[in-house]
């Protein structure tokens, strides 16, 4: 757990109680904002590169942060990017200076926010990092250029701390909790952070600085390969894909089963957005079983006992592709074959009309945490809490990869859109991984899980399940994070 | 073309008209026989390793066909193989020296036949190359061995023939063509084959030897690499990946269009595996749609236009990643992962049951060519077919890896059990890739062609399949194979 604990020069850390062990963290909220100057001593400019969600996010937050500090943050796009109109619109302006090109903006930058698309990112790095100024410090906000330079054999430039500040959550949920901080200190979203260099021996700080100024409700420490694995294999399972597949598969076995369209769409995509999110969101991963009756916990259990299994194998071979670098070079290989042709889109099949209706008739009514679809994505949930605290995460890592990225943030988004609305316009790594791993579990779900919880629940794996080290986690992690309602609209 | 076109010392050749161009192939037939001994000039002694399907298959024919020659067939098991007992009941006794160690058997043989399964050739294929006797040479009957040697940075070893033949059928197919080879003269699989070093200057002609041996009605030439490319891409596609997803895709179909589950059984799994195989078998593919009254016709164009697309982009896909070597550092992954505990099977959904009751009923009972099922199978098998050709494979590989291996050897064995059983009990190799690929086609399927099959019919790509010249190299193709009745029992 050595990795897990660190000291700040500026910052006052606290210690969290994890299984095994403690980590050390620092807790965020606005009254930490004056001690901002100090974090970022000898930076006068931040250059975020990008305006995609997260850059939207990351560059207002940070700007509204650093507000009367007189240290500037500066947007940086590529020539005849489309997204200016909407950077002007926020109050990025080419007449203040702080609206720009992006090698323009990155040369005058200390701290450079690289937030660009993965697919730009691998092909653009070597011109961004050849237009830095000496000793400016490089930040990344996952893990996914690591990944990069390593399936293709490059590497970051020396003399330039990397840091990265890693939110756990969507580019919008970034800046609407930072939002609702205003009135509630400390609403946000939790972020990780690593350093991978520090040229400046301050790299801690200025990395902590920039997670404070986000409105990281607690961030806590990790390498840069720890990150990228656990978040491009979340994002193809519990984050994601299997959330794509379960709902998917759930459909049509309600269906089946006799609803109508609208029925089976509450039955599964409703309730795990709708009252399955909350609860784990407000109680934790038990309260979803302790809630049910007599006989819905039986059917929690059965489906618990069947999803179990084929979900940590189908998570144990996600894990085994990024470690490994298989997954990256098959995005690659899919951002080449796509160069000339449109990626299909998956939001035609009839499960997302549903969807529409269901939402148009969501007032006033209460969707129930339907005990089957709640055992199945409980299990999922686990299958990933267990595999990433086998490959040896920390715990921080596990709750928030696993658990409250997904109720806290993308379940949210889902709520308010639909889920393959959201695989259609997230990220183009995440998309892709969605669209590759999703029916796997939608598979593995409709022919191995579904067919086993016609039998008996496993009580080894239930007491696993209820005795687990992970609530304990989880509960630590909740600790330090104020109780915000979240809505999309 | 040039690939393509080859002479032999012993046997005579024919020039087949195909889209382009020729390709120089050799009719097979047991009149051949007694060219045998010229075309095995030298080799006293063939070593089959290995007891699979495939080994059993090979070991027997090569014995039958050259009986009297005085060349012997003698095969190579691994110790305590379970697989002893088998061999000897098809007549290969220690006693008589034609059953042994395996590497003893390679030491004395004048050609070694690799038919290990891939993860022990990928293990073991060091010790079995040091124990070669010089100058012998090694056969291999697909190119998994070369994908494995690259990835790895490996190689073969200098001094000896590198030659491949490789059935486009499984192992039960090859052998039980070839006894039906004894009545209907030419019956058997068609084979390719691949000469990868020619150290004695007589590669060429073993090979074909090997081929005729086996009972191939034709072969033809290809390469290991574009070999190994076509049957692991084609496997995972139209071969049982993609036929896999689709039975699975369109149960569901029809069950929600109100069919009881053996009419949603016959719909689709049975349509394909019986009618529509049997149809393409006969009278190629245009002939599946022919046969069709106008509103099936209707039906069948919009199944293909809808399908045709989303299986290309799937299809290119896999093709992206077994030419990248990204597919088998997947299944060396698996591999590793599946050391210490089983596959989950995926026999066990509920439509694998309709099947037993489907079968059972069979007697009397002429299932329909269904023609949404046709459409998209159809359209799957164009898809890869026009992959295949854009990557530059010759026609016969082209028409042998995507429609007369499907036709004449995997769906009639699964027209006896089901895709599912199937998929549970082929090679690793190719069952790791059924289930890594067949939920994507099935969601394919699901999520974008049924949808769009509600739309017209796309006039051009009609005519695309119409008039396409597959169907010229497949007629070709068919004049050099009798005509048998293909059951399996």
């Amino acid at each position: 757990m050595s990795t897990n604990v660190f000291t700040s020069a500026v910052f006052p850390l606290q210690t969290m109680d994890v299984p095994g062990g403690a980590e050390t963290v620092l807790p965020g909220g606005r009254h930490l904002f004056g001690l901002l100057p100090a974090a970022f001593a000898g930076v006068r400019r931040i250059g975020v590169i990008g305006w995609g969600p997260q850059g939207r996010a990351q560059a207002c937050n940070l700007r509204d942060s650093l507000a009367g500090t007189g240290i500037t943050v500066a947007v940086g796009l590529r020539p005849g990017s489309a997204s200016a109109a909407d950077a002007r619109a926020h109050g990025f302006t080419e007449d203040d200076g702080t609206l720009g090109d992006w090698l323009a903006i990155t040369a005058e930058a200390d701290l450079v926010i690289l937030l660009i698309a993965d697919a730009a990112l691998a092909a653009h790095h070597e011109k961004i990092f050849g237009a830095l100024r000496p000793g400016a410090a490089i930040g990344l906000s996952h893990g996914f250029l690591l990944g990069h330079l390593r399936t293709t054999g490059g590497g970051f430039p020396a003399g330039h701390d990397v840091i990265a500040v890693c939110p756990k959550g969507m580019g919008d949920s970034v800046r609407r909790l930072y939002q609702q901080g205003a009135s509630v200190n400390g609403a946000g979203i939790n972020a990780s952070f690593a350093v991978h260099a520090d040229h400046s021996g301050r790299a801690v700080d200025l990395a902590l600085g920039w997670s404070v100024a986000l409105g990281s409700p607690y961030t806590f420490r990790t390498t840069l390969d720890s990150e990228y694995r656990s978040d491009i294999a979340g994002e193809r399972a519990i984050l994601l894909g299997a959330v794509h597949g379960l709902v998917e598969s759930l459909y049509g076995h309600y269906r089946l089963a006799g609803d109508d369209p609208l029925a089976a769409y509450e039955h599964s995509c409703e309730a795990i957005t709708g009252p399955i999110r909350a609860t784990i969101s407000r109680s934790g991963l038990t309260a979803v079983r302790e809630q049910l009756d007599g006989p819905g916990r039986d059917t929690f259990d059965r489906a618990y006992t069947a999803a179990y299994g084929p979900s940590r194998e189908l998570i144990a071979e996600i894990y085994d592709e990024v470690a490994d670098g298989t997954e990256l070079r098959s995005v690659i290989l899919a951002e080449r074959r796509l160069a000339d042709r449109p990626m299909s889109r998956i939001s035609g099949s009839p499960m997302w009309a549903a969807g529409d209706a269901v939402r148009a008739r969501r007032a006033g009514r209460q969707a129930a945490a339907e005990p089957f679809t709640a055992g199945l994505f409980v299990a999922t949930m686990m299958a990933q809490v267990d595999e990433f605290a086998e490959r040896g995460h920390p715990w921080s890592e596990i709750v928030n990869e696993s658990i409250i990225e997904a109720v806290d943030s993308l379940l949210p988004y889902m709520h308010a859109r639909d889920v393959a609305y959201m695989v259609d316009n997230c990220s183009r790594t995440a998309r892709l991984g969605a669209r590759r791993w999703g029916p796997r579990f939608q598979a593995a779900y409709e022919q191995i899980a579904f067919p086993a919880a016609a039998g008996p629940a496993d009580g080894e794996l239930l007491a696993a399940f209820t005795g687990h080290p992970v609530h304990q986690a989880l509960a630590a992690a909740a600790k330090l994070r104020p109780s915000v309602d979240i809505h999309v609209t």
